[in-house]
């Protein structure tokens, strides 16, 4: 009864589009470090003040406050045309009068790797053809220092993505320790492809790569938190969450701006009906997932001593397209996994009742590591890497009726769990 | 027996795609006026004569010389973003300082006359979604006279396309002579979007729009033309053709690149199959479709005696995508479509033998006017308006066998009405 009561109430609200709206439009992407993420944060813990909302705070986080800076790529020759690219996260900066190399173009890092010392001196460009996203990532993420250690001055990785208008996805990269630190950007795949067919024409493109890009002293943040008090087990909790910051582009629409408006208007939506669980249902909304994880950390470091007491984690951090359901940890127990899948009944109405095999999130991913039986909320992902990471990642793309039907699957499902007479299932 | 032969060599050369590849990576964009596009005037006038063609000659052009310069957008209220944008083509400049007013958004031109002097003194923003190109235009061509009649200080049209990844897509307006000219520029959908929901919430958006847009005097260009003389009637003339220019951004691929190598090729892979037609077949590579037609005009004022000796004019201008046939003038006499419908069988085992009820071109439009028939090749044009104008109509979106096809059918069609022992029809 109350999950009608709350897949009716969800589908004739516009209050979380209306969130979302103000989110994006009015505050606009949330780096790590930047006023907007710390205006947002301000904003939410009024505004869930004043839905009335239980124990709402901003719990500090210290996180990077790295920034891109001006920043550009030029081919220099065989003919010269200004190239469209964007900074990848946590980069170093070029010389203030860039890096001018011939360019060596791979489609893998196999191909790499036959070349080795060849490459010594150049930017090696990464033009890997996206096939799924944590495949495909790791030319993002590692391809800088693969690179370096043959000798590489930089390296540009093709946007992590299946389509493109010339469109650049920033993201996060990391550096090997035991490698020299080079720049990186990512690429447009049209720019990708034009240096690959130069390359391919035994033409020897050069470029030159500006970036400015650097680390500023750490910044203060916080995880934004408000419950629904439990009523016969208050200490035991039911968290939802998503991430409140943002990359530097577009408006964190997707992401992960429409996770954290489907966690908070959940316990704003049952407390506006009055449904309050056995249980507490406490949203998170976390800081830094993007380029640090320090919220998801510091959660768990500062809720260490009630770990034990977190019976289910459930993340939002694919997108606010129509909900599929939950994929729930692959190591979670059998009758977790089997009350989960009878509750997901309760969402066939609305498609939404698979369980999937596999599941978790970033930002609750540490507390999974203590041991949290975690879960993420599953969309239809068809269209989300067009425009994550990137200026596209805009209101416009969010359909009001399927992040309503987002907040009504989270909901259920939250309110659900968190009133179980009995225990989830054994950790 | 022709059919074949060049069906099967079109479909086993890479010609036309290495010569595009050259046109659009070493070359680039070719806005009339631009260097570029002289470049591209002499690469082709030297090529066709190493082809061998008959009667390889640059006819002087004179053509408009705009120049976009530097130009932005930014929101200033209610709060303050830098906003995509791409000025139109023939626009005006505003002041060097910008100009600052507030936005007022409109779906369609009905709501602008009904809002009529309210928008006095502001900055109209046209939001019209894209249902066909035809209808769509008209907010590019005709938005910024439309609204300065009702006092508007500038206008913005949202990008004349089905989808957007923040794409804004450019072409070229129109001022009415009546009426004050006002700088208009192209936004995306994502920015059209935006400002219309804050127009509908009652936020009054304001903006700043600079443009630095002018025209410079007239610049010396050309039509490229090469031929295939006939062998009894060389006087009478099967004229194919596309554009050289393009707009200044992105490649040119589809836009027209690929349109004038298709003509181009046809010939070129005539001449070296030794297949001479009884009639001429005339390859015209115009310069100045986009924003002026002055190549167009040019043909007809210079080729006016020998007009009534073109049995068919062909363009290419579609975008180089899997090919349908040809559209046929809707005027064309009788016999001359069911010739061409006869004809068109011959390109049945590659899927391009329907013949549309209506086609033509804006280049061979002046000639049209004077009588000759018009036909245009059709593509599937699923996608042409995705990439349209913008910086992502670069080489990569062009399949190769798709082009190759398109010379196949181009060259079965033209080869074999000029080829025809009878007359194609009366005029």
């Amino acid at each position: 009864m109350a999950a009608a009561r709350i897949i009716g109430a969800a589908l004739t609200s516009d209050h979380a589009y209306a969130r979302l709206a103000y989110l994006t439009d009015h505050i606009g992407n949330r780096l790590s470090g930047s006023k907007n993420l710390e205006q947002a944060i301000d904003w939410a813990v009024s505004e869930m003040k004043r839905d009335g909302l239980d124990n709402v705070r901003a719990e500090k986080v210290m996180v990077p406050h790295w920034v891109r800076g001006e920043e550009s790529l030029e081919l220099l020759s065989p003919v010269s045309r200004k190239l469209q690219m964007l900074g990848l996260g946590n980069s170093i900066a070029t010389p203030a009068d860039g890096i001018a190399a011939e360019a060596v173009v791979v489609r893998d890092f196999g191909e790499l790797d036959r070349l080795g010392e060849r490459v010594r001196g150049k930017i090696v460009v990464y033009n890997a053809p996206f096939t799924n996203y944590g495949a495909t990532v790791l030319y993002r993420l590692q391809g800088a220092s693969r690179a370096a250690r043959y000798g590489a001055v930089a390296a540009l990785v093709r946007s992590i993505t299946p389509v493109s208008l010339q469109t650049p996805h920033t993201g996060a990269m990391n550096y090997d320790p035991g490698q020299p630190k080079i720049p990186v950007a990512a690429v447009t795949i049209e720019v990708a492809e034009l240096l690959q067919r130069m390359n391919d024409r035994g033409e020897h493109p050069t470029l030159r790569l500006k970036m400015e890009a650097k680390f500023l002293p750490d910044a203060e943040s916080a995880n934004v938190i408000a419950e629904l008090k439990g009523t016969e087990k208050p200490d035991e909790v039911v968290l939802i969450g998503g991430h409140f910051d943002s990359w530097d582009v577009g408006q964190g629409a997707h992401d992960d701006g429409g996770g954290v408006i489907v966690a908070w208007e959940t316990v704003r939506l049952l407390k506006q009906l009055g449904l309050r669980p056995r249980r507490t249902i406490r949203a998170v909304l976390y800081t830094n997932e993007e380029n640090g994880t320090r919220g998801g950390n510091a959660y768990r470091d500062a809720h260490r001593t009630e770990i034990a007491k977190h019976i289910l984690a459930i993340e939002s951090d694919s997108g606010v397209y129509r909900p599929e359901g939950f994929g729930l940890v692959a190591t979670a127990p059998l009758q977790v996994r089997a009350n989960l899948q009878e509750i997901a009944k309760l969402l066939a109405g609305i498609g939404a009742n698979q369980i999937a095999e596999n599941g978790g999130g970033a930002d609750i991913g540490p507390m999974m590591h203590e041991g949290v039986v975690g879960a993420s909320l599953d969309v239809d992902g068809t269209h989300y890497f067009d425009i994550h990471h990137t200026p596209a990642d805009t209101l416009d793309k969010v359909n009001p009726r399927e992040l309503a039907l987002c907040v009504a699957t989270m909901a259920v499902m939250a309110y659900t769990v968190a009133d179980l007479e009995e225990p989830l299932g054994h950790r």
